[in-house]
């Protein structure tokens, strides 16, 4: 099955005590989706300008995703610049959304058909916008950020009422739900609407929250972390490209795309941008969800 | 087989946002001692003051636990006075140590044939010369904090060398092996001897690392943490509780060892004190067994 992809494309700089990297491959759409396509058909939704670097359009190509929907137009790539002092938070030096502030998606007739449907962190009017066009879709899910839960906190709620998947960090789901307990807040979220919520804790791993199961991940162990950007889009790519690829989502299947999850955002984190993710096999995929079944289960 | 519990026995004042609790009964010797008791035979080694309720006395013999070795003095019990704002760290406001400033452990004939061994957090030179008068001890444990990392770091080494599981939290494994990757921390712990490295990190769970494997345990769920005192304490209970009740310590028992001690650690953090965990039954932990089983496995 497919899994349409949308979200942000950008050129990040990004400064770890490691080294730093300018006009690296970014944004929520690409981690995703270089990743999702390991597992399945992946088309990409989203915008560039025209120094959007040739070299990626190949890259983005070579791996099989399909690019119809991405719009290359006058003008500059959104840029994100930050910098990690520990690993668990980023601190953003400059955001130029550059053509991204005018990101109107109007999928192509073949995306509007796809069965599973990923929401990057965008304004939740533009999640709604895509939302309206899928003629198809079985499984949509989002991710969000605490800016939007400030702003535009309306169109949000109405994006979590339609989506089966809630992806979210803790901080951001206390500040959703207003709630200080982790479970609480898990809770208050499924009454808004969304059938799981996917709470991401950093290094410490994630859940799944749902009225029937929870289920608990920690993270792969990775001993040198180069670069922790797009390691939740990574999760996503993982999660979602599985689901998408089984067809079903079970209790089963469900939990296992939580580990897919947990293996992809490992390979993220070991080096700046998508330089891990874009030599990603499936064996390596394999390898990894063996070692990690080892760590978690009796 | 029979559990020596070794540590601190104190009056607390706790604070927390759901109320406050007078010279309720801590420290954590009680902690432990008052969790294992459910799963092995129980000793208990500590001091208090002739302040020491006479009914916390009878509690302690109520739950069959061996009161050979603990010595009522002239003088006040050491008293602990602490605030929560959020629950992961406490603000210590108080610490009168009392009586528990002259802790001299001297072991009973019996209590030296114990074969297993909880060494609560105490000046290391106190843990040391309990494991110099254990005659017949087959498993040893010790837990300390970030006071004996700084002031008594070559006594703690040593007794780090002497155990087989060292109990410690994020920040003071940090703090002793000043590596700030958590796994390369574990590492470096493993060098200085211990077997088996037991890493608490609050509300995101635990893990074990040893050089053959590692394994990851979530929190189980509490939707309202009333009172943290004792989490780690009442985990190292559960956990030394069940080895010293299989009487091996293989992977797949410690595995089992680290869920026994997630279940009543989480029982402790309910209520003050140790009102919850002095009702424990096997049941409630075997129930709680099946019900996080599903939330970590397949």
């Amino acid at each position: 099955m497919k899994l349409l992809v949308v979200g942000s494309i950008a050129l990040d700089n990004i400064q770890t005590p490691f080294g730093n990297e300018k006009r690296s491959l970014g944004g929520s759409a690409i981690f995703t989706s270089m990743v999702s396509n390991n597992f399945c058909q992946t088309g990409l939704v989203g915008i560039v300008g025209e120094d959007f670097p040739k070299e990626y359009i190949e890259l983005l190509s070579n791996n099989n995703i399909d690019l119809k929907d991405l719009s290359i137009v006058p003008g500059k790539t959104f840029h994100w610049s930050g910098k990690y002092d520990n690993f668990n938070t980023a601190e953003t030096i400059v955001t130029d959304l550059n053509v991204f502030a005018n990101f109107n998606p109007i999928l192509n007739w073949e995306n509007k058909q796809s069965e599973y449907l990923f929401l990057g962190n965008i304004d939740p009017i533009l999640q709604l916008k895509v939302l309206d066009q899928m003629e198809n879709v079985k499984i949509t899910a989002c991710d969000t950020m605490n800016y939007w839960i400030m702003r535009s906190r309306e169109n949000l709620l109405k994006v979590i009422k339609k989506v089966d998947f809630l992806f979210i960090n803790e901080e951001e789901l206390r500040m959703l739900t207003k709630e200080q307990n982790i479970f609480q807040a898990a809770d208050e979220a499924l009454k808004m609407g969304s059938k799981h919520i996917i709470v991401k804790r950093g290094e410490y791993g994630s859940f799944i929250y749902t009225a029937d199961f929870i289920f608990f991940m920690p993270v792969f162990p990775v001993k040198k972390v180069i670069d922790p950007t797009g390691a939740g889009d990574s999760f996503a790519g993982g999660f979602m490209g599985f689901l998408a690829s089984e067809g079903k989502y079970d209790e089963l299947s469900i939990k296992k795309a939580m580990i897919y999850g947990t293996i992809t955002a490992s390979f993220c984190v070991e080096s700046f941008s998508i330089k891990r993710i874009k030599e990603l096999t499936l064996s390596d995929i394999l390898n990894r969800k063996q070692e990690i079944e080892k760590k978690i289960f009796l």
